[in-house]
């Protein structure tokens, strides 16, 4: 069965997304140094941010509040209210941060968009990432929008369901080996994945969690085309 | 054409919202009055709300946000990160209370899942909504769930789109004029509009503003399957 869908994954596949987040927790930790010096900031915030995944779930929005959390939990409610009001003004420049698509990504969907229905398929903050594609201008070369509280095999069963699409005939295209390759595989459809500079520990997966075919990597986007093409 | 889907809203529709945000915001002016005594913490708060809507969007994490950044301003950030980590921590507090079903919905709903296509339609954060339907228990007896940026033509039309519903054969059940009932009639659809105890300001419309025909007010969710009969 031919390739009709392809997904793509929003935040560092086809803008930057993490790298933002590297920029603000390296600000973070100088913050933090000034007032615990020995304090790891790093594992600190990386720790409640975990432990605040199942309340606050993705996104900027829950990084801010667990970047707040940390700094009054190091100091001991010690920091001043002015360095709170900074960490929090961090979350919201990161919010209203222009989108730049990433190199190659305009181009190589303006291709796709005449052979192929191609969604928008991210997790986080539905308002944030709303917001990113528009400000991607890169809407209108979507057919449609899926925003998932997660990426695993039941919220992509749910996407296959909803538009009526067969595994076979879809690909994913994704940063993420856990989150955009492994459930499309398990679920019989296929995957590309293009490496993003930076990757958050918790989207890693180790080398034997990895199904062995139905993917494959690519070095860049513009790759694409040509790799969609025996599978026409 | 009968009425095949139904749709309801869920924050102060199928479960207890406003009424928590009204009690944290009782909270949050008493805190504040130890500070700033002549502040008027609640217009401070509603301004910075509706100031943060385009950046934030709707739901918990943005309120708590909002409160923290109100907080910081109206104290010239001269409050003890004591006082904002206890801000703080009613956020988390909302986000974890249970959510049990309002009087009659469980019973109504189930009723009605027998013979009708049931579709949770809400706005807010993605991730806060679907965890409020797990606990509530109500999950098995919806067909769908479709969280909206915001509820407006455009985006229940997108509703309408991708999951085949003629405008005709959908009614909408829900506590907000502005939200569950205008749009909705807009379109070509019906509405049924249960009063909440308690409105947020952002969701009034001016009685003019209201459609003539195509909805009417129920007491209680309990009349929803009378009214409908006639619409079969």
């Amino acid at each position: 069965m031919p390739v009709r869908v392809l997904g793509f994954d929003g935040d560092d596949t086809l803008w930057h997304s993490e790298t933002r987040f590297h920029v603000t927790q390296g600000e973070f930790r100088e913050l933090l140094k000034r007032h615990v010096p020995d304090a790891n900031a790093d594992a600190r915030l990386a720790e409640t941010e975990m432990k605040n995944l199942s309340i606050y779930g993705y996104g900027v929005k829950s990084f801010t509040l667990s970047m707040l959390e940390t700094a009054m939990e190091l100091t001991q409610r010690r920091i001043a209210a002015a360095d709170l009001n900074v960490i929090r003004g961090w979350g919201k420049r990161m919010l209203m941060e222009p989108t730049p698509p990433l190199d190659g990504v305009e181009d190589t969907l303006r291709a796709l968009s005449g052979s192929y229905d191609l969604l928008l398929i991210t997790k986080g903050d539905l308002f944030d990432q709303e917001s990113k594609l528009a400000r991607s201008g890169l809407g209108h070369l979507f057919l449609g929008v899926e925003i998932l509280s997660d990426k695993n095999k039941e919220t992509y069963r749910g996407v296959f369901q909803r538009r009526a699409i067969k595994p076979e005939e879809f690909v994913m295209v994704g940063n993420s080996l856990r989150s955009d390759v492994v459930p499309v595989v398990e679920l019989g459809g296929r995957a590309f994945h293009i490496a993003y500079e930076v990757t958050w520990a918790h989207e890693e997966v180790r080398e034997e969690q990895l199904p062995r075919d139905g993917w494959r990597r690519l070095e860049t986007i513009r790759e694409l085309p040509a790799a969609l093409e025996p599978l026409r």
